[in-house]
C-alpha cells in the first residue's frame, strides 16, 4: 500500500519520487518552506498529492509558530499560504487545500479558539483531507472500475497512482486497481512520459509492486499501440478540470485523447472533485507551467542535445471536453453536457 | 557540409552517430562486416543513408576479395549480400541499395570484364549511388522548399537530414534548407524521437551547425504547440514507402500525422523515389522492427524504469495515405491517389 506523504510529530514525511524506482528514500520535512521546497522540486507531484502535501505544509508550518499574538499567527498562516501557493501554477488542489485550510483557520478563530487549539485544528483538518483524499479515491476505483470491460487494456498516461495522490489507490490507477478489485483481468500500457518520466519511474513501479501486469512503450508509440488493437480504454488523472470539462493533464495527454478519439477508444478522465475548479470557466483559462531545459536536454548528467539551442518545455496541456468520454469522480461518472453534469456533481 | 559516411582507399568512412552531439568521431570500417554492424547498430542510420553504407559495404567486400574465381567471387557478393539484408527490416533502400549492386556485378560480367574490372566498377558504382542520392536531395531540396510558406515554423520528428542520407541536404531537413536557400525564412521545432533521440541528438545538432533556428520538444508536446497555432507545417522523411502512399518511419509519425490533420496543418513526406516500393501495395505489407526493450529502460547508464516490467519497442508507425498532404521525390510533388502519382514519377 503506497502511501506518498505522511503526517509525523518530528514533520512532513515524503517519499522522494525523484529517486524512483531505483531507490525509496523518505525525506523528514521539518519546516513549511520545506515542504514548498518538496513540491517545487517534485519530491512529491501529482494534483491530489500536492494538494494534501500543501496541506500538512500549513499544519506544520502553524504548528511551527513561536509567537503569542493571534495577529502574528494569522499573518503568518497568510504569508506561508502565499509561499505555498507559487511552488506550482496548474494544479488547482493546491488552491483549493490552502484555501480550506484558511477557513478552518478563520472558523477556528471565530469560535474563540486559542492559538494553541488552533494548531491542533488545522493538524487534524490536514489529517482529514488526506483521508477525505483516500476515501475520493476508494469512490473513484469504484465507479471507474465498472466503466473498465474484463480482459481488457487500459492506456494510460503520467502516473495519476497512490504516489499522485494521498495513496492507497491512486485516481487513473486507482480505475484500474477498482477493475482488478472487481474481478476483472485488467493489464496496463504505460507511457513513458517525457520529460520527467513519471510513467516509467512511477506507474511502472506502482503497478508492479501490486502484480498488474504493465507494458512501458514511449510516448510517441500510443498511436500505434491503439492502430494495432492493443487498447480498450484511456484513463488519465487531471490537474484541473475546467467548469465546460475541458481538463488540464500533463504535457502530452491531449495527444493521447486525439488518437483515442481516431480509433474510437473511450477517454476517461479520473479525478477528485477537488481537481474541478468552476472558477475557470474553459481550459483557455487554466494557466500552463513551462519549465527548465535541462529537464529536456539532459537525463541526469547525461547531455541529450547541443547546446545553443531553443528549448521548449510546457508542463502540461488541455484536452478539450468533446474528447473526454467520461469524467469519475468521487461522486460518480460524469458525461457531456460537462458544464451541466460537473455542476450538478457539486449540488449533491 | 555534413557528409555522414564516405569512400576511402582504407575503408568506408562513417561518423558516428550514436556519440553525437557530445563527440564527433569517425570510424574506419574495414570490412563488409564492419559495414554490416554498423548499420545494424546504428552507427550510421536513416533509410538513405543506409542504401549508400550497404552499397560501400558491397563494394568494400568485394575489393577485399582475395581469390581468382568468378564462381568464388559472385557467390561471395551474395553471401555479403545476404549479410546486410539481415541488418535493418524496414528501410527499402536497403534491399534497393542492395539489388542494384548486384544488377551491376551482372551487367559487368556479362560484358566479360575481368574480377579486377569488377571490384572497380562496383567501387565507381557505389560512389554513383552516393552522388545520386546527395543530387536526389538537392531536388527535394527545391521542389519541397517551394512549398514552405516565408515566416513559418516547420515541426519534423526524428531526424531526415544530412546525417540520415548521403549527405549534404537530407530529405525532411533538406526540404527546410531548400526554403532557406529559396530566401525564406524558416524556424524548427524538432521532437526529440525517443527511444534513440535523433531528433535531439542529431537534429538539433545539425540545425544548429547551419544556423536554422531549431526549438526542441519532447514527443508528447507536438499536439499542444499545434494548438497554440506554433506549427505552419510539418516534414518528415520515411524508411519505406508502399505503392498506395502509405508511409512508414520513425516510431511517433503517425501521431504527428494524426494531430496536423486535426489543426488542418500540411504534412509532408520527403524521400527520394529509392524508398517507394511499388512490391508493397499498402502500409499493412511493410515490416515494423522491434527493437531492444534497453533502449527505453535505460539512458546510457541510467536506469529509467524498475525490473520486471513489459517493454514494447517498435521502431516504426505507419502513417495512412489520407493524412498525407504531399510526398516530395526528387522527380516533383505527388499528391493523392498515390497509386497513380507515385507510378508515374517512376516512369517518368
Amino acid at each position: 500500500m503506497i502511501i506518498p506523504v505522511k503526517w509525523s510529530d518530528e514533520g512532513v514525511l515524503m517519499l522522494d519520487q525523484r529517486l524512483l524506482p531505483t531507490e525509496e528514500k523518505w525525506l523528514t520535512l521539518k519546516t513549511y518552506n520545506d515542504v514548498a521546497a518538496g513540491i517545487k522540486d517534485m519530491v512529491v507531484r501529482g494534483a491530489p498529492a500536492i494538494g494534501v502535501s500543501a496541506a500538512y505544509g500549513i499544519a506544520l508550518g502553524m504548528k511551527n509558530f513561536v509567537g503569542t499574538n493571534m495577529v502574528d499567527f494569522e499573518d503568518e498562516l497568510d504569508y506561508m499560504s502565499e509561499v505555498l501557493a507559487k511552488t506550482r501554477p496548474t494544479a488547482v488542489n493546491l488552491f483549493w487545500a490552502i484555501d480550506r485550510m484558511k477557513k478552518t483557520f478563520a472558523k477556528a478563530k471565530e469560535e474563540g479558539k486559542n492559538i494553541s487549539e488552533i494548531k491542533q485544528v488545522l493538524i487534524e483538518d490536514a489529517k482529514a483531507i488526506h483521508d477525505e483524499d483516500i476515501e475520493s479515491q476508494r469512490l473513484i476505483a469504484k465507479f471507474g472500475g465498472e466503466l473498465i470491460e474484463n480482459d481488457s487494456t487500459v492506456l494510460t498516461h503520467c502516473n495519476a497512482g497512490a504516489l499522485a495522490t494521498g495513496g492507497v489507490w491512486g485516481t487513473a490507477l486507482g480505475v484500474i486497481r477498482g477493475a482488478v478489485d472487481q474481478g476483472k483481468k485488467v493489464s496496463v500500457i504505460a507511457d513513458e512520459t517525457r520529460p520527467y518520466l513519471q510513467g516509467a519511474r512511477l506507474t511502472a513501479w506502482e503497478l508492479n509492486q501490486d502484480d498488474i501486469p504493465v507494458t512501458l512503450i514511449t510516448d510517441n508509440m500510443s498511436g500505434h499501440v491503439m492502430k494495432k488493437g492493443r487498447v480498450q480504454a484511456v484513463v488519465v488523472g487531471s490537474d484541473r478540470i475546467a467548469a465546460n470539462g475541458d481538463v488540464a493533464n500533463k504535457i502530452g495527454t491531449y495527444m493521447v485523447a486525439v488518437l483515442a478519439h481516431r480509433h474510437n477508444i473511450p477517454f476517461y478522465v479520473a479525478a477528485p472533485l477537488s481537481t474541478v475548479d468552476l472558477n475557470c470557466p474553459t481550459g483557455d483559462d487554466i494557466p500552463i507551467e513551462e519549465r527548465d531545459r535541462r529537464e529536456i536536454t539532459h537525463v541526469k548528467d547525461v547531455q541529450l542535445a547541443p547546446e545553443g539551442i531553443g528549448v521548449s518545455n510546457y508542463g502540461f496541456d488541455v484536452t478539450p471536453n468533446e474528447l473526454v468520454t467520461a469524467i469519475i469522480t468521487e461522486k460518480g461518472v460524469a458525461r457531456a453536457p460537462y458544464t451541466e453534469s460537473l455542476r450538478k456533481q457539486f449540488e449533491e
